[in-house]
């Protein structure tokens, strides 16, 4: 009856993770942000004077920065100039004096918006010759579906959950080397902080992930919307722009990178707005004209979006009447999302048949369930996986929502769960978890 | 020196229109709008009693559809389902009862991601058998670059000016007809009002389409985004929907549809907020289920955008405080909008050289005009069309920017002008153009 029965065969296999309804984002929320946007979108409050008067200033200028001086306007499709400014200036801050350039910005309506325009620009051949991305398992529960809806091929590597999820010279050398004769891999995927592992790669790591790049020139695609979020004892977040203009030029005026931030980050937390940016580096100005391009069939990211996205990397500054409540807040985001890590770390390795490596960033805790063998048969006969037959019951039971792990290695199972919830919250989802995971154990034993 | 040298060559052909960065809104907001929206974005104004009882109602009311009660927090790919409900009341109400569903909603970030969706669904085969869509000439001038952008043949139709560009069905049947052995046509793109013509289908120019496509097998893909920008004299806007729901089950039942509705529309204009929505109609539901995958890759739409949309579907009604107040701005909105397109033909048919059909609907006039052949001659030289010519020297001289011809047609020259301003910004722009028009015309005079 349907004309459109099959839809594009190329299109077939792409599956929603079935945890792709979770939701996340942090309730401390701050001040400023939620006054400077709520200014914007109703300019009569710049007069209210019980608003800080930097907030109002603030909007004043953003709006300045919106044709019409509305927040309704479109804008170029890589975003308001002054935000990639912004963007710009905070990257150098953050690099230590590495410039970065305004043009070199593309701000878009979320990390994974941008991500898709540098894979489509990516993909191409078919067979032997179609595009490989090298892709950490575990990874972003999505980005399987994303490299699926583009056409291009997931090239596995297997990081090492025995050192905290770190990633192994030797298994990058050995996933390029069994793509071979299956695809032709143009690019690698990094997300650092891990994601969902909260690995946090050191300087010495990712001066090895840069040279591996240069000499099988494969595009470096780095997710570093968790750059805020590291809280393990002693660790400090690095770009790999940074690592890259300290190698030298041999590495600095070479090796292709795109890197992608976020307002949904750890500490902001503002899914639902919208909006990340892009920065480009070594990318042929050929090449930037399509990633402009292909931004522009998705009009322009939200201009609400983009606004909370100056604020990020613009903060208040001292002095600022708004300075210090929004330092408190940001630190008080950050010191719940290290607590909150710590405490699940702690409650989950208590539990029977749970392992867990130590989280040291972003907002993810991924946790190895040890099951059943009666649990996995049960799952097989379901034609599940059962980490996810385990999250799905959890959900069912409980109405506690966790992904289910997220590598293509059979019995390792695992668990993804977010912390970035108020502390409350987070301790009644431990106590579901944790009396579910002690029912499902002895469910399935009784059965044996 | 960059590995990532060639673009993938399926997209090489794309290009940005010149005109992208015309930029648009009605200054009109509506105060209800800014009050619900600032206050969701800042819920300490729920107890700002300076505003109206129903703005804070409201607010409160959508914000408890929101995950943890916050706009920072992710929503369903397919958007908030309170939102999808209320879009698909107002359906039923614009279509006097022909009954719509919340499931056959998906909430998008603006009508043209929710298209793109539908065209990677129908696009299928290589050569002959490549998925072919009739697009009419001209037509929204990002079309193209979408259609090249996911795989799709542009299959032109040419309106039919002198008829106040009509869709003239001989035409449809010469252009699927044409197409054969090129491709293989699996659609019918339609707007109305028209995009840029401003030509406001009858129902029996709809009814005979509709025929069209089910005789043909096409998907139909409905642009209806300025269904409330209709003022020509006893005209009004009549949905595919309703019609096909009119014209018995043989269509009722078969004709897929998709309808395409957003924010950026000629009332509201919030093109900054970036929302809209897709209905589907008789779409297999193994397809909808891929049309939801495919959003989930965007995430969601900005939660600020599908508050404004909620607004639009559910106005406040008689006895809301903020009822006579939002009417009265809506009305006035219509009622410049409908001036200003009548201002505009009335000076631009004053100007030597320049023809143009009434406009009774949507926000664009297209005016053609006659160019002398030296300007001709010069664009080609420049390796232009003459309207590129024409529209690039207009905003280099007088800051005014209008889109070129969108029309693959030899000798046709036209502008595409924008009439959703302030009456007083319109005036300005009209005085630029028509001074520009004449020297334009004068220079080229000289030059022979």
């Amino acid at each position: 009856m349907y004309s459109l029965r099959e839809v594009n065969p190329m299109l077939r296999g792409i599956r929603v993770s079935p945890q792709w309804a979770l939701q996340r984002r942090s309730e401390q929320i701050t001040a400023l942000l939620q006054q400077v946007l709520s200014v914007c979108l109703y300019p009569e409050l710049l007069h209210d004077d019980t608003l800080p008067v930097d907030v109002r200033q603030r909007a004043q200028r953003l709006l300045g920065e919106c044709d019409g001086g509305s927040v309704g306007s479109y804008t170029d499709s890589c975003g308001l100039p002054h935000v990639q400014r912004s963007v710009a200036e905070f990257i150098t801050g953050r690099d230590g004096g590495v410039p970065s350039y305004p043009h070199n910005i593309f701000i878009s309506a979320g990390s994974q918006t941008a991500l898709k325009v540098m894979l489509k620009l990516l993909v191409r051949g078919k067979g032997v010759s179609q595009t490989g991305v090298l892709t950490p398992q575990p990874c972003p529960h999505t980005l399987p579906m994303l490299l699926e809806e583009v056409g291009a091929v997931l090239v596995p590597y297997q990081l090492s959950e025995e050192q905290g999820w770190a990633l192994e010279p030797g298994e990058l050398h050995r996933a390029l080397t069994a793509s071979r004769g299956h695809c032709r891999p143009r690019a690698l995927y990094i997300s650092n902080p891990g994601i969902p592992t909260g690995h946090v790669q050191s300087r010495k790591s990712i001066e090895w992930v840069i040279q591996f790049a240069a000499e099988e020139r494969l595009f470096l695609l780095v997710n570093e919307v968790y750059q805020d979020c590291v809280y393990g004892e002693g660790m400090e977040f690095m770009s790999y722009k940074r690592v890259l203009f300290e190698m030298g030029q041999q590495y600095s005026e070479m090796v292709e990178l795109a890197s992608f931030h976020s307002i949904s980050n750890g500490i902001m937390g503002e899914c639902g707005l919208r909006a990340g940016y892009m920065e480009l580096v070594n990318v042929d100005p050929a090449v930037m004209v399509f990633a402009k391009t292909l931004l522009c069939t998705d009009i322009n990211a939200p201009v609400i979006g983009q606004i909370a996205l100056e604020i990020m990397v613009n903060p208040p500054r001292p002095g600022d009447p708004s300075h210090s409540k929004y330092t408190q807040e940001i630190l008080t985001n950050r010191i719940t999302l290290a607590q909150n890590a710590q405490r699940a770390w702690e409650f989950l390795i208590g539990l029977p048949g749970v392992s867990c490596q130590p989280v040291t960033g972003g907002i993810f805790i991924y946790p190895r369930l040890s099951l059943p063998p009666e649990a996995v048969e049960q799952a097989r006969s379901d034609g599940l996986e059962a980490d996810v037959l385990y999250s799905q019951s959890l959900l069912d039971k409980e109405g506690v929502c966790v992904g289910a792990g997220c590598e293509q290695r059979e019995d390792k199972y695992h668990i993804r769960l977010c912390v970035l919830t108020p502390s409350a919250t987070l301790e009644k989802v431990l106590a579901c978890l944790g009396s579910f995971h002690l029912h499902f154990l002895d469910q399935f034993s009784q059965h044996a």
